[in-house]
């Protein structure tokens, strides 16, 4: 497994990506700007807020640790970049030695295949005629990109669908883990890679099983007694696969908090990781293999500057970062040099810390860094990404298939 | 105040819209796109999935309605775009009869004011001396530009940077009624109201009492008990500023829940309405003056299209449309033409329907349309709002401030 990441490669990226950033989601009108910037080379603090920063320095070592970590399992790391939607970090965790992408949807998989990503597995389903005549197009152009399927009427229009195009078409089966995708373990599920395999315009090539409820649970025991039990009617699935002759390529699953409990599951190829890069604070409080108050595994990369532009009230502070920011979702944002802030972004335009202790006081115009809630939603609401080295930005991002949500 | 919305001004606004729409947010790459779409014409039920819709007869009638509210209170409207950034809504908004429109950002401000509409009010404060200095070349080209002051300081920043543009900038002061932003009521307001009206490059015009807190109150009365509790120490403050010879021409405030308890607060001009031409479930329940248990002043006009994706479970529908889709807000969201659906956008990429009842069986690629929980946040999610017309896509409005959150 290749593992040459380095700041070469990188500066190369940020420079493809500074240049992209001028095609999306930025241009405000049809008049020439009134302030046009280059924000290359400022301090952070310089940046107007809000604005979604991500320290490289920090990025880049979680960016190693997954494999190092993974090191000897002989599992793979397929990183979902519905995380990110940058095809610039696909491509830096295509270097570090991801063995593909997976996106969640078919026009963010778009974006990633037709900006330099060639290996990409979609983990959600088409199902409209319209999106699976699409995909089919772009498996055209793309060779490594792989589909999924959750039921049998499905992999029927996706067999007419490769057909029309004139193409073999790669699939993998969808299991059923929390009632939410997929289809239900055991014989549905054989039946269904059955029906796959037998369709001459599809090539089965494995299975999908993914427990996002697991992720998120505090301790690392109970997430490890958990991935057991949902393991056990999946991996009777994939050995029935195997027993019935089925070419079972690909078995792909677990998510940031379960990637290294995955060793011991027999056919198991690899990791969805998408969080590890960046980390939130719902995955701070899950615990560690190590630390059962703090998951710190990854560090966090990413966080939200944020003005003070408020504070007649004591023990309060508002600030210009509200829910169109940080999304709203628990436990509160952390506010860096400050534990004992609780960041609440319940207003659409401001942001409200509340404590009991300041470390110092603060005055309008004072920036706050903030770690976010929840990485995968915020990240969703920009449309840039500043590279930050040093305190420094070093480049910016462009959150490519930000919105993609088709 | 004119009122002549009509159809064909209406056209004329889409006309723009559909051309503004190639510019920001959807080029998702620097190749040519592998599905170029004319989507104008189609049912709305062709469109892809994810999709935010908007009932143009219904809007229609909601930016009527509110202007035949308040007839003859003397009161006007000064909607707040913060809710739909798109400037084409903005101008049916002044064409309906506004008398100008209020922002909450100096960019989304830069986008109204470069996009045709020239009476912008920035309701919030900008404290970094760059974005002060952007907003005074803004005033500069725009001289209906508006913006909001709440501490001295601030006054003197924004002293200093408009004799730096050479400009004499229009200034409201900013009350604090909800422990957001503002300044205290009583004698610090009045204190900073004179400061702005003595510095010799600010124009006093008014004062800001919004009480966000009041909006989603649960009955008409109780909302109305607060807001009389919250206008008494604003309308003492304002009865100060005319006894010391102040020229309050603007008292701006009130949204869509109080819009309508306006008229007996002395020297009150305009209500900055937002969700009203929407609506959304957050509003629906709180109760209108005539009916305790639906808010009927308005009707809901925007949607988000979902698809169900599967149906494996009893009494379960799962979707394409998430948190990325319709931000995460409660009450949950409204599944039209099924009361006894609970509709949660708990996860990032998928919905989840749970009924006890539906009104007919639902397979997969079937559509839902959904009332969204809070209209504001899911729109800042999307690039455009179809505008619907009996059934078909009339017009693609493009959301041009979205994500313009600094």
């Amino acid at each position: 497994m290749k593992n040459h990441f380095n700041r070469r490669k990188f500066l190369q990226y940020s420079g493809m990506a500074g240049t992209a950033a001028l095609l999306p989601g930025n241009a405000i009108s049809k008049s020439e700007p009134l302030f046009p910037e280059n924000e290359i080379g400022l301090s952070k603090f310089e940046l107007e807020t809000p604005s979604l920063c991500l320290d490289l320095d920090i990025m880049e070592s979680n960016l190693k640790k997954v494999h190092e970590n993974l090191q000897g399992t002989g599992i793979g790391v397929r990183p979902h970049t519905k995380t990110h939607k940058c095809p610039a970090i696909a491509k830096m965790q295509m270097d570090a030695g991801a063995i593909g992408i997976c996106t969640a949807k078919l026009s963010e998989s778009q974006v990633m295949l037709e900006n330099g990503i060639s290996e990409v597995l979609m983990t959600g389903v088409n199902i409209s005629s319209s999106k699976i005549r699409k995909a089919m197009q772009l498996r055209k152009r793309h060779s490594g990109f792989i589909q999924a399927v959750d039921n049998k009427q499905n992999a029927r229009d996706l067999q007419d669908a490769a057909k029309e195009a004139g193409i073999i078409a790669d699939v993998v089966v969808d299991l059923d883990v929390i009632r939410r995708s997929g289809v239900p373990t055991g014989l549905p599920a054989l039946e269904l890679a059955q029906l796959v395999d037998q369709l001459s315009n599809l090539r089965f090539k494995g299975i999908l099983a993914y427990d996002g409820g697991a992720q998120h649970i505090k301790g690392y025991q109970k997430r490890l007694e958990r991935t057991v039990q949902t393991f056990e009617p999946v991996s009777a699935t994939y050995e029935s696969m195997i027993q019935s002759g089925l070419n079972v390529e690909i078995f792909s699953g677990a998510g940031t908090g379960t990637y290294n409990m995955m060793g011991d599951v027999p056919g198991f190829t690899d990791v969805q990781v998408g969080s590890y890069l960046f980390m939130d604070t719902q995955y701070m409080v899950i615990g560690s293999k190590g630390n059962e108050n703090l998951y710190d595994d990854f560090d966090p990369s990413l966080t939200v500057l944020a003005t003070v532009i408020n504070n007649n009230h004591p023990n309060r502070l508002i600030t210009d970062s509200g829910a169109k920011s940080l999304s709203i979702n628990k436990p509160s944002g952390m506010v860096i040099g400050e534990p004992g802030f609780s960041y609440n972004a319940g207003s659409d335009e401001y942001g409200t810390v509340t404590f009991e202790k300041a470390n110092r006081a603060y005055k309008t115009g004072d920036l706050l860094e903030i770690i976010v809630p929840h990485c995968d939603p915020v990240v969703n609401l920009y449309d840039r990404i500043y590279g930050i080295r040093k305190g420094k930005v070093e480049s910016i991002l462009p959150i490519m298939a930000r919105g993609h949500s088709r």
